[in-house]
């Protein structure tokens, strides 16, 4: 992907981790599956699913292990 | 999600923060599908489907970890 | 849930930690599903179910990581 | 559990970390299905299954990680 | 594999790194199914498979946590 | 298992490291499922499956981070 769109692992807060946490899982699939269209026809099913939204908690659940430790878990 | 939900990951005792886990795991769902009418419709099926029980166990053993090295594992 | 059932991660010996870690795969289950009455009913289905019990292991594989490292691997 | 099944998570090498994980797998299914007979009919169709194989092993992976770090990765 | 795909896992940036974690993701794949033709007509169909694609980011999710730690998090 | 076939965690490179996370994922297989004529059938199948392959890299990335650690992510 040509743009930058990851400029660091470091946020101000937890939230604001776990919101990149979010982000990262969203890449995951972008990177896979580039076509807005395609993922936009996806995401009516499966935010509708409830093994798919466990399942996408999940991996949000990995990258928030990896942010927060970058983040030295935000600890003041 | 413009509201303050996660102020930090310390926590006084290792229930609270098993207990934040779940928060965490429940918030990756909901920034998915924030809808809680549609998430109160999907709950009345996995919460008595043994398989999404499990992999929801799992999603908040994956946050536990975050939240356990956080608070260094609440060694006294 | 009001009750302490989680007084430390730490135990004497890893067997007891193993232990521990089934016991916060249950937690995860029942903190989703509190009803005593339907997770015994979901219990026959899944005890003979190779996928669920294997999916079962897993969560406890994560947990007992969890609780490993809190106890510094019991390395005397 | 009330006999001791296991007595320490160090292992003279990494192979044998390897087979310590792999029991550590199986005391995971056992302790949910305690019944031989039950995981023994259960075994024969698994068993001959690519995808519950492939799931054994990231529960054997995952149980390798921890075991793996007691050891400090047997590093001589 | 006979010739050199992975010289290092450290990188210049996170991007980069989560751009390292997704091929090694790939390579995964491409290791127990190295032809080309067998690889290219799957394509097409997960990547229009929601749960496929959530499986997918997972997978870059945990390698990303390896390039991740490996690169101390891009802290500068 | 009785022979040796896995002498240490330490290789020379990134590479040969992850070509190690894929020999244990294997033998997580293998362990489980001994016969070569068994899995030789199985692998006929899960091959050309996209879920199965996907779940295999997701193998390989949890035993590549153990590989990863164990040899200090190849820093130089």
């Amino acid at each position: 992907m040509s743009h930058m769109w990851l400029e660091s692992l470091i946020t101000e807060n937890a939230q604001q981790g776990f919101e990149l946490a979010m982000k990262l899982s969203r890449m995951g699939v972008k990177y896979t599956q580039p076509s807005d269209e395609v993922r936009g026809k996806l995401r009516s099913s499966y935010e509708e699913n409830a093994d798919s939204l466990i399942a996408s908690s999940q991996v949000v659940a990995i990258n928030f292990q990896t942010v927060a430790a970058a983040n030295n878990y935000w600890r003041s």
